[in-house]
């Protein structure tokens, strides 16, 4: 048995990385499924006439990413785990899958999946991390203390479903102050992070063909759900000054999902101009946008623009932050600002999704923000992540040379890292990081909605940096670049005759 | 203007009733919208040629239960939060109402939706609350306290999306020992809360048109997660063993929803030959189940039957349960046990929703869970809610006379009182406790799923029983019987000439 791949010598892209994308598409779009047996190396590379080692490492850069798995003596198959989720083969009773469950079938990025931490590499530079190190733990042990001290906690009791009061109070002190927007706190629901306010804006407003516009690239998590509502997506392109709207002509997107402060992917922060032209589509269209703040806590080098919710006079804008990044995960809390007028639809509409979140969370939140420590813990981080910001720039440029473009940096927890052409692409450099204990991954494989046919894409990198110290950064980035060393001195004596 | 209210004085209910049913009726059809006005209380009375006082009553019901405000000096109205509620007009932008909105038509029963201590009657006798005073605050403030004191405390970092391993590994020891339930951590998603769980399962399993059956009469927020992803629900009745398969003909259920431990809102429990016969009908015809194990943990004068999971040998059965009655609602956890075979899909489901639960409330639990606090616990919470069942079932007899039916108090927080013939019916009897400060309420008005024909369903309360003492049980009780008692003397003075 052989694999029909038509290689090209002329194409940029290099042997192994033409058989690595030609068996992946393939798994993708569901000829290749689980289980299947691939043909031995020796047998592929005799076929297609290229060295063995070439397909050795494109087998390998499979294995890595999940797509294959190896079982001793018997060769590589299509591995069950990748595949499955790919095909989500209806298990019993048959007959019962759902939109939902068709929409989960976008492949998961392994970083998210991992249970274990046995299974982390030493150093990770998956995105959307904080550092856990920098949890403000001995003021948050203080604050629960107070919280549990009070005679009858509110643990034993149903509280308001849409968030504490006091909380919703707080964080409507600080979007003024921060953001300028001015919402009371009724306009501010309380969810289980910024996936459940996506989730949320979605039961309110998708249904069956309702049409939405996604940035692409984009959040693919984001799109999987307005998706799993029924929405008709329509990827809007993105460029450096974020979301641009000449990308609309011919559809006519009801609800406009956004990242304007740090665009996921791509780094880019939407320019007033942008802000004000969207929320004018959107007022004369009949629109809505879903701004989902993204990193919008941490912006280093220059004051943060106005949110769009803050420049709307048109109650159009629904508005979602989450503590996860600025303060951590584990708390699981974010929220989301609805205009005046929603207020009611948008709690009934989250009892049905749960009754409300942890009570001790949002009394330590609350407290965390009324008493300042918010603020504060917002300036260390931010000083903090910007000399990481600055170290993983240089690391990188240390690590692949003069000819790397660092993109989306002025903002948050992640920027992308173009590789220069002529080089390893994206997924060998994730390859052989991964075997030197880095995580270190290609933005094809890191969770994004759109076609991303920009061939600059196969050599792009998303780095998160800011779970990672600067002496950390250079580390690993020392020890990625002596692997692909390494690996290219392999190749080079394998290839001798 | 008046209302053509065909009123008939040989019928068991009396006229303020009638005439409360015939509006309640045209404001839930949309025949009467928010804003319209009411005729008064006078021109009402004249027209239908009963007392001022029978309608100015009938009004005081509505206005009690928010069908109707009334405005100084202009009159009733239909009010606008119920019927906004029933018919969620779209707000703008226009065009944009969904199918989970047309769902949350629902009206949210009261009790669910106050925010304020402050709208609080002193005595509440809504179900499903336990006693905040019997939460284990002590306990609880010191797991917190050694859950913070480790170094690098979880809240900064994102945990397994299926929920806590620790907690998941307690939990499923936990189900072994108590309901006889063989299940791995694995298959145990952690949720926030059961309605979550139930959110998870739909996710899983409904799409447009897929048929679910509901317990009839049963739990009408299930209803309403499983119709706003499609489904067609099918309405199976309950008699005193529990679901009745023989409801099923004619229909062929892909998804059965039960709760088999204390039907909501019958409180009956399922016999065992039910559960036997419900799971070879779901074989036989590729259904699953869904047992929410409603009040569970608390049985009270036998042993648990075995639950349904527990029975299962084909792995059809998605069991759910909650610590909200057990422990505190302000915990916001639950967990889904899933068939083998299922996890990996349920995980990416629950993904898709949010990135899992507290931290904190996840550690503490566990330690909770690990070191016998929750069997002690549930033990001595029990017992307390067995004397408040004995206390309750007392002063619904003193109050309400020898020929007061209670049914379905084996187990759980809540009880059906059932008022004699010929006396006030339930809906007058929670006016009444209104006025005396008692939040008494008609199981019509309790969030009940399904044609409630049963002519008994208008003299029979719902009553929470868990969140009060026994001596509170009988001040309320007494409260209410005087309240009662006065109103009718004033009923009576009131047809002197």
């Amino acid at each position: 048995m052989t694999l029909p791949i038509p290689l090209n010598r002329q194409m940029s892209a290099s042997l192994q990385e033409q058989i690595y994308q030609f068996i992946r598409d393939r798994i993708h779009d569901h000829s290749y499924v689980s289980g299947m047996k691939l043909p031995s190396s020796r047998d592929l590379a005799a076929s297609l006439g290229v060295s063995r080692n070439t397909v050795v490492l494109a087998y390998e850069w499979l294995a890595s990413e999940g797509y294959l798995e190896s079982r001793a003596g018997a060769g590589a198959f299509v591995s069950k785990v990748v595949s499955d989720a790919l095909a989500l083969a209806p298990t019993r009773p048959t007959g019962m899958t759902s939109r939902s469950v068709r929409i989960q079938a976008t492949a998961m990025p392994q970083p998210m999946l991992r249970t274990s931490v046995d299974d982390a590499p030493a150093f990770e530079f998956w995105y959307g991390r904080p550092d856990p190190r920098l949890f403000p733990t001995h003021v948050w042990r203080k604050l629960a203390q107070e919280s549990l001290s009070v005679a009858n906690a509110g643990i034993g009791a149903y509280g308001d479903q849409g968030g504490d009061r006091r909380l919703r109070q707080a964080i409507a002190g600080h979007l003024a102050l921060t953001r300028g927007i001015s919402a009371l706190a009724d306009q501010i629901i309380i969810t289980a992070g910024a996936q459940e306010a996506i989730n949320l804006v979605a039961r309110l407003f998708v249904d069956d063909g309702v049409s939405v516009a996604i940035e692409q690239p984009g959040y693919q998590a984001a799109a999987d759900v307005f998706a799993s509502f029924g929405a008709t997506l329509h990827a809007a392109p993105v460029d450096e000054e974020g979301l641009d709207l000449a990308g609309f002509r011919g559809t006519r997107p009801r609800l406009i999902y956004v990242t304007p402060s740090h665009q996921f992917p791509t780094g880019s922060v939407m320019s007033l101009a942008r802000r004000r032209a969207l929320l004018s589509y959107a007022a004369a269209n009949e629109a809505i946008i879903v701004e989902d703040d993204y990193d919008g806590e941490i912006i280093f080098d220059r004051p943060p623009l106005a949110a769009l919710s803050a420049l709307d006079s048109n109650g159009l804008v629904f508005y979602l932050g989450s503590f996860s990044k600025s303060i951590g995960p584990g708390l699981r809390l974010g929220y989301l600002v609805v205009p005046r007028g929603h207020e009611d639809m948008a709690i009934r509409a989250k009892s049905q999704m749960s009754y409300g979140q942890s009570w001790l969370d949002q009394q330590v939140l609350a407290a965390f923000l009324e008493q300042g420590h918010f603020q504060r813990h917002l300036r260390r981080t931010r000083k903090l992540y910007r000399a990481r910001r600055d170290a993983v720039t240089m690391a990188l440029h240390a690590a692949f040379g003069p000819r790397v473009a660092i993109r989306g940096g002025d903002a948050g927890l992640h920027l992308l890292c173009v590789l220069p052409e002529g080089g390893p692409c994206a997924a060998e450099v994730s390859y052989a990081a991964r075997g030197a204990g880095v995580g270190l991954y290609a933005l094809e494989a890191s969770g994004v909605f759109g076609a991303l046919d920009d061939p600059a894409v196969r050599r792009t990198l998303l780095v998160g940096f800011a779970a990672l110290a600067p002496e950390e950064i250079r580390t690993a980035l020392e020890r990625v670049r002596a692997k692909l060393a390494a690996g290219k001195q392999a190749k080079a004596a394998s290839m001798d005759p």
